[in-house]
This record gives C-alpha cells, sequence and structure tokens, in this order.
C-alpha cells in the first residue's frame, strides 16, 4: 500500500475522510478527468474490502424504503454504508433527477452514509466502468458495505450484476409480465429475491412460487437463489434478507469462488479499459488524420464496407506502435 | 454494388427475397458468426436506402398497437415494413419472450412486413451494434421503412437513437415522473413526440405542456420536436404522426443533414468494431498468455492497477503488430 504522504492530493483528502473532496473525485470520475485516473490508481491498493451489493427491480417496489431499512441495520451493526443510485431518469439529460430531492432519509448527518446518484448514460467508457470506479472510491474511503441501486428494465443492471458480489432483486406480489421472465431461470437473475410489500394480497403465493422456480437451479458457482418475503414499510423480513445476503457472501469465500470471480471481473475490466483507450485515439485520428477521413468517406460512398474498414484500422493501429 | 452471382449463397437469398435465409442470417448475425459477417459485407453495398424509424417509450403506453396502425398506413402507401423489437424482458434470459407471441397481427401472411423481436443482451459488441446490422439486412431485404420498437427506460433506447434517423417517443396523458426528464430537453429524447390514448382524460393538456417545451429548444440540426396526439386504438392521429416523421426525414434531406449525421454513424460503428475486436483478441490472449496471466494475477494482487495494466497492454498490442 503506497505510503498517505504519495498519494495525489485529492486520494489523501478521501483517505483521511473528507466528505467533500470524496464527492468531487467522484464527479471528476464521472467526467473522466486525467487527474481523476491518477488518483483511482493510486487508491486501488487500498480498495477490495469493501462488499458491493446490488438492488435492482422496476420502479415503484419500494427500493428507496427497503435501502433507507437496510441502512438503519448496517448502521446498528457499525457498519459504514455508501450507497450509489443508478439514476435511470437521466439517459437523456444528462443530469441526475433523482439528485435533486434526498429519498433516503436514513443518511442525514450520519458521517456513516455516503449517498451518491449517478446518470445512467454520458459516461466515457459506459455507466458500468464508472460505477466500478465509484465504489472503489467509496471503498477506499472506508464504506464497508456498498449498496448499488439500478432501475431493473434494460441493460444497465446486468452490467452492474457484474461490479457486485451479491445481487438482490426486488418485487412485488403481483409480477405480471416479470415472471415470463423470471421463469427462463431466477438463478441467472440474481442471488437473493426480495419479494416487498409482503402485506399486500398474494405476497405468499408469489414468494411459493418464485422459491418454486429457485428450486429449478443454481448459477454457475453452484449457488441456489433465496426467496424472502420483506414488507419495507413495516420493518419485517428485513434481517432475514440482510442474512440471505450474508449467507451468499459466506458461500463466496468458500472455494476461492470470491477470488475466482474477482480475477474475472477484473480480466474484464483491464480489457475494456483498454478498449475505451483504442476507441478515443481512433475517434480522435479520424477528425485528424487525411487517410482516416477518406477512409470514411469511402465507407460512406459504400465503396467499402464498415467491416473491412475496421480490419483495415486494426491493422494500421498494430503497425503504428 | 456487386454483382448477385459472387454474394455468399445467404446473402444472395436474401436478395432474392427467400423470408426465411434472411430469419437465418439475422439469427448469425445475432450469433456473430463469421460466415454472417461476409454476408454483411457482401451485402452493404446494397443498402443505404431504407428509412429507420425508432419508437420508445415505457411499457404500457400502447406501442404495439400504434406499430400495428403504421404497418396498415404505410402498407397502404404500397411501403415494405421491416420491425425489429428490441426486447427488454430478455435481457437476463438471453432468450426473447416476446418472441413467443405475435403482438403484431397486421403481419400475418403479408410478404410486404417482416417482423423480428431481438434480445437486449447477449450480443457480443452490444445491442445496438447487433441492431444496426439487422436493420441492414432488412434493407437489402428490400423493405423501406425499418421500425426498430424498444422500451424507454435505460441505456439501449439511447444507443439505438443512434442508428434511427427520426425518433418516435410514445407516452400517455399521465406523465408522472416523466416529466422531469422531459424538461432537461424535450429534443435532445426524440423528434417526435406522440401522445398515445389520447381519448383519455388529461391528454390535451399532456399534449400542450408537451408542445410548450417543445418550443423551448432544437436539437443540433435545428429540428423542433413535434408532438402529435394519437389514438392506436381508435386509429386517429396517425396519419398526423406519420406526416411529422415524413417531414423530419425532408428536414434531414436538406443542407446535407442527412449525409453528415450518416458520416458521423459511420465512424461511430467502424471505431466501435475495432475496439470489440480489440477486446476479443485481449481477452483470448489474457487465457492463453502466460505473461498476460501474470499481469492480471498482480492486478487481483493489487500490486498494480487496472489503469496502469491496461496502458501496459495498449502499448502491447501496439508493440506487436
Amino acid at each position: 500500500m503506497s505510503p498517505v504522504l504519495r498519494l495525489p492530493p485529492a486520494a489523501r483528502a478521501v483517505v483521511a475522510g473528507d466528505r467533500r473532496a470524496l464527492a468531487r473525485l467522484i464527479s471528476a470520475v464521472e467526467d473522466r478527468d486525467p487527474a481523476a485516473v491518477a488518483s483511482l490508481k493510486a487508491l486501488y491498493a487500498r480498495t477490495g474490502r469493501a462488499r458491493i451489493i446490488g438492488i435492482t427491480g422496476p420502479l415503484g417496489v419500494g427500493k428507496s424504503t427497503l435501502i433507507n431499512r437496510l441502512i438503519e441495520l448496517l448502521r446498528a451493526r457499525g457498519l459504514k454504508v455508501g450507497v450509489v443510485a443508478i439514476d435511470p431518469s437521466s439517459p437523456f439529460s444528462g443530469g441526475s433527477v433523482l439528485g435533486d430531492r434526498i429519498r433516503i432519509e436514513k443518511a442525514q448527518g450520519d458521517d456513516g452514509v455516503f449517498l451518491r446518484s449517478m446518470a445512467s448514460r454520458g459516461h466515457a467508457g459506459g455507466v458500468a466502468s464508472a460505477t466500478r470506479e465509484v465504489c472503489r472510491l467509496l471503498d477506499a474511503f472506508g464504506m464497508d458495505i456498498i449498496l448499488v441501486e439500478t432501475v431493473g428494465s434494460g441493460q444497465v443492471d446486468v452490467e452492474i450484476r457484474d461490479i457486485a458480489s451479491t445481487s438482490i432483486v426486488v418485487l412485488v406480489p403481483h409480477l405480471g409480465d416479470e415472471v415470463q421472465t423470471l421463469k427462463a431461470g431466477l438463478f441467472e437473475i440474481a442471488e437473493v429475491f426480495c419479494v416487498n410489500k409482503s402485506d399486500l394480497p398474494g405476497a405468499e403465493t408469489a414468494t411459493r412460487d418464485l422459491s418454486e422456480l429457485a428450486a429449478l437451479g443454481t448459477d454457475r458457482d453452484g449457488w441456489r437463489p433465496t426467496v424472502v418475503p420483506v414488507s419495507a414499510q413495516a420493518g419485517t423480513g428485513v434481517e432475514t434478507l440482510w442474512a440471505a445476503v450474508e449467507a451468499h457472501e459466506t458461500f463466496l469465500n468458500a472455494d476461492g469462488r470470491r477470488d475466482r470471480g474477482e480475477r474475472r471481473r477484473l480480466a474484464e475490466e483491464v480489457v475494456g479499459l483498454v478498449r475505451e483507450r483504442v476507441g478515443r485515439e481512433l475517434t480522435g485520428s479520424m477528425d485528424r488524420d487525411r487517410d482516416m477521413g477518406s477512409l470514411l468517406d469511402r465507407v460512406a460512398a459504400r465503396a467499402i464496407d464498415p467491416h473491412s474498414a475496421a480490419d483495415r484500422l486494426y491493422r494500421e493501429l498494430r503497425r503504428s506502435g
């Protein structure tokens, strides 16, 4: 681990527990500020301790209330909690709608909680990459548990699953069309299923139906999904839900599963960073370089197809090193 | 344009109007079958004629009914219609839930219509890349208009916007949380807004509110969004909606806007293909190459950070050409 004094000032402030420095560094990461990359590099050795838990589900199932309850529970156990909310409303605006109001009340004035909402688009390199790095900053900042909240109806939540070690899907008793999806293989979706609003009619049936589906398979590690009825509003079932998360975390610790998963995720991350850099350099050279520009003109004129143009660019990339 | 006889057999069958060959080639494209790439390369010179129109909006706003109406209208005008539905239910399953049932009834037994639903994940290179190529196949097959349907609450619909020349967002009178998003800049979201279910209370207000927002700005081309009330169920407003799409298409034809947009999209596509190839090659070499494997071990041991490892891989990529 690098000595604190050799860290860039922004990174040093984060390690020292400066919340405003953390918030600024997160913004810099979102903007792909080169200075942020220096801090990320320097802080990497101080990460790997926090557990990242994904929480996903459609709008309106009560994810925010549940997160409030989990923060309560985790704080009562003396754990520091970071929350990263990937904001689904903002793919278009680039801003963060949910950031405008405080939905997570438990966080008010508690130094052991840090909240951040992030736009789900506009990140060079993608939201998954930005989220992964924001989680690292929260990890280096000293958070024990990082909850990553996404709205589950698209690509983003799947990408986030690759960052979290345990994923919770939150559902409500009346699943509707969701059931079709779930039948396709519960174990591919999450390790823990939370049937929220368990005081509503149909909750028992939904829990039983899901449990039956869960009995049909396991994920690639051999984990069979857990189904937990919860009423986040009333505060019931939350302890059982967290126990299910802990059971999966314990399962990961056995037989080198966590290390294998971590290595796989790191491989994807490193390759992703190289891809991103190749993209940046090529896009830049298309504007600057005359040969590149005329290659593109020929593609537009349909004199050469995009795949063949890409083959040529790839060869030139490897030749010009 | 390459002579038909020099096309790969699969591509030749598509040009000849063989629907089953088209369906097979689309599947091959989705699977990134190398043989499909050969067909795509060969068919590229026969593309560029079809207009690709994006149709996005939340679940339950009546997109399918609207698409049925648009098919009716376009067929009555003698236009051939392709529909690509990006299926939001399938990010987890890899299969296509909607594919199981026919939602678009107008297509039954009509040679001038071709439907395809695609999973929104599991495509090497991403759903946008696969969708773009499927649209090219439909274009080469002779479709005049290609409607690309997505569920609007995430990343996918934004990516699809980069493929379509005109995008329609479908909304219902009670916008709820959507309004916050829309305020952020209507013109960033779509060129045409369809307020569906215009027979419901609140439709006039919603149309007026949206029109007021639309008056506030234009997109980068200078287009001001159009707002059209529609009742897809009753079949009213659909002609006006299509007229709005045509107005935008006409707008694009002026002042070289379409060509500039096309060139920008092609640049992104070509760069994306190179990135994808770099990713494939590096992922492969991480498994095969001992030096690569040990680099990854050092990242996992936190002896080197992912950014520095990526820098090294990038240098090696360029040296080893």
